[in-house]
């Protein structure tokens, strides 16, 4: 069972694997922000990640656990972006090899990272079905370790080092609530266990865009509920959410809320200008869930994590103010 | 005398003088982008500084080291923008009304900013002869102290306050260049003052656009030249360099080059994407000189002054890569 193998041992194991290869972000405050909306704020800016997002955590993990024997062979995931360069990154720093297969509408800039870390990429039509067809075609042919972007322990594991990461920089003055965004759910769930396990009176929240609101209808529903499709600028947050990280998520967060894509765009352009720090628009999702029901929050302390900084540049979601 | 007012003891002076106001900022580095370019890239992020820009370490200078007779009737200025900025946050730091002269045209962010920090704001037309006369006007109406944005030794002696840092910052690992954009030239001036006297052998260099390039013609004509219709998207370095600027820099600065508008644009998309940092187009042209002459650099250790972040959102400069 996966979601009995990540516990706060499995993450504080994953943490000392992983610490050669990844960053300790920093966490930065926005005395502004938290200004406008009358609460504390602070980012664990995991923008400045390797590969430029949480993602590095969990791949790290997943590659450095295997026995030499199957980590020969390399490792096969699909994936829209960030997790296919994080493995590529960590398959690199294995010397073994990487193969990615990718929906050939991912983002330019992800694609890029991707092929620069040196993995080799298969291209897919964007659907689940393609990309996990499309991979078991490619592990077959070459006998590759699956790493799954999210439904793995290792993976889950990794991402909870956030949490950790979180309590240990923030121990002399605790966050009451600790927002993360929800897509296939291995970092909430990681960071849940995380969290919940050290400081068992933080609340933490995941949030989820309206567009691709499956872990919310999930949470709230207490059965697990498929995301069909998914519209949302917040293109880090498309997939499904994993039933082992249902599992996790149910017992150990607190809540999961949703946000309007105009939230998002908002808070990315508040993060953008105030924090001068690049993030992506999944990465703004819990800024927005503040934003969008800020007297929930007000009075707190609030750590939300700024997942990753990979843009493409001529999408930038930002309305006009000329 | 101006120029003989600024020296490393003015420029100390002022490090003691702002430290209760100002960040010290950090200095980041860019492997990947030392690596494209075959030297080490380090840069002193004044992004972060408040008010998102160096101008805020010559203002409050300027500011705090007026006497309070002086003072209390406050104190006045023209500036496109980080200028304007940064005094009326030191002027309200102080407690003292800030009145500032900015062109119609400024861009929307730092017209906010302005507001935001409570200065009174008087618009003109963007040429210098309009902003001269308008802050006379208002000047001769308060009786607030005039800060010009450059050319002024202790705004000069506060922007020095940048190189003492890369001084103090490198201590293990000294840079052989550091690059500074040049506009009015306060910045340039103080930061090769304060190099040359802790690292004479440091080369400091200043980088300024194609289409402002009055720096340029000034300090290898040994004349000091005005700059007539500056055109480019760096809108922090439109301004004429000052004379007293200029006999600093022909005394200290070893170099000035000038980039193209297209590398500017480089320059800032490699900023942003790699680094995760919002950096303003004026902020982009020391890389931008590093990107054009990249030659000249190889092996070397580079210090950029990333001098600011504040950005309109609606005018990014980034060309469609889709």
């Amino acid at each position: 069972m996966i979601a009995d193998d990540v516990t706060l041992d499995s993450i504080r194991d994953a943490g000392y694997r992983i610490a050669p290869y990844v960053h300790r972000t920093p966490i930065m405050g926005s005395s502004q922000i938290g200004g406008w909306l009358d609460c504390v704020i602070e980012f664990k800016c995991e923008n400045l990640q390797k590969v430029g997002a949480f993602k590095a955590r969990g791949a790290h993990n997943a590659v450095f656990q295997l026995e030499s024997s199957e980590a020969r062979r390399g490792v096969v995931t699909h994936s829209s972006g960030n997790h296919a360069a994080a493995l590529a990154l960590a398959a690199r720093n294995r010397k073994i090899p990487a193969y990615v297969v990718m929906p050939d509408n991912a983002p330019v800039v992800k694609k890029e990272a991707v092929a620069q870390y040196g993995a080799q990429i298969t291209y897919c039509e964007p659907t689940l079905a393609a990309r996990e067809k499309t991979m078991q075609r490619v592990q077959s042919e070459t006998g590759a370790h699956v790493v799954h972007p999210y439904e793995d322990a290792h993976v889950i594991s990794g991402q909870g080092t956030v949490g950790l990461e979180i309590v240990e920089q923030s121990a002399v003055d605790p966050p009451d609530t600790v927002i993360v965004p929800v897509g296939g759910g291995g970092l909430l769930a990681g960071v849940a266990v995380a969290i919940k396990s050290l400081l068992p009176d933080c609340e933490v929240i995941g949030a989820e865009p309206l567009g691709a609101d499956d872990a919310y209808r999930s949470f709230h529903s207490g059965k697990l509920q498929p995301q069909l499709a998914p519209n949302t600028i917040a293109d880090g947050l498309l997939a499904s959410l994993g039933k082992p990280n249902f599992e996790l998520i149910r017992e150990h967060a607190d809540d999961i809320v949703t946000v309007s894509e105009e939230s998002i765009a908002t808070a990315m352009q508040w993060i953008w200008s105030r924090t001068k720090l690049v993030a992506e628009p999944s990465a703004a999702v819990p800024l927005a869930a503040v934003i969008s029901d800020a007297s929930r929050f007000r009075g707190k302390r609030l750590t939300l994590v700024l997942t990753g900084g990979n843009v493409d540049f001529d999408r930038l979601p930002f309305a006009s103010s000329s």
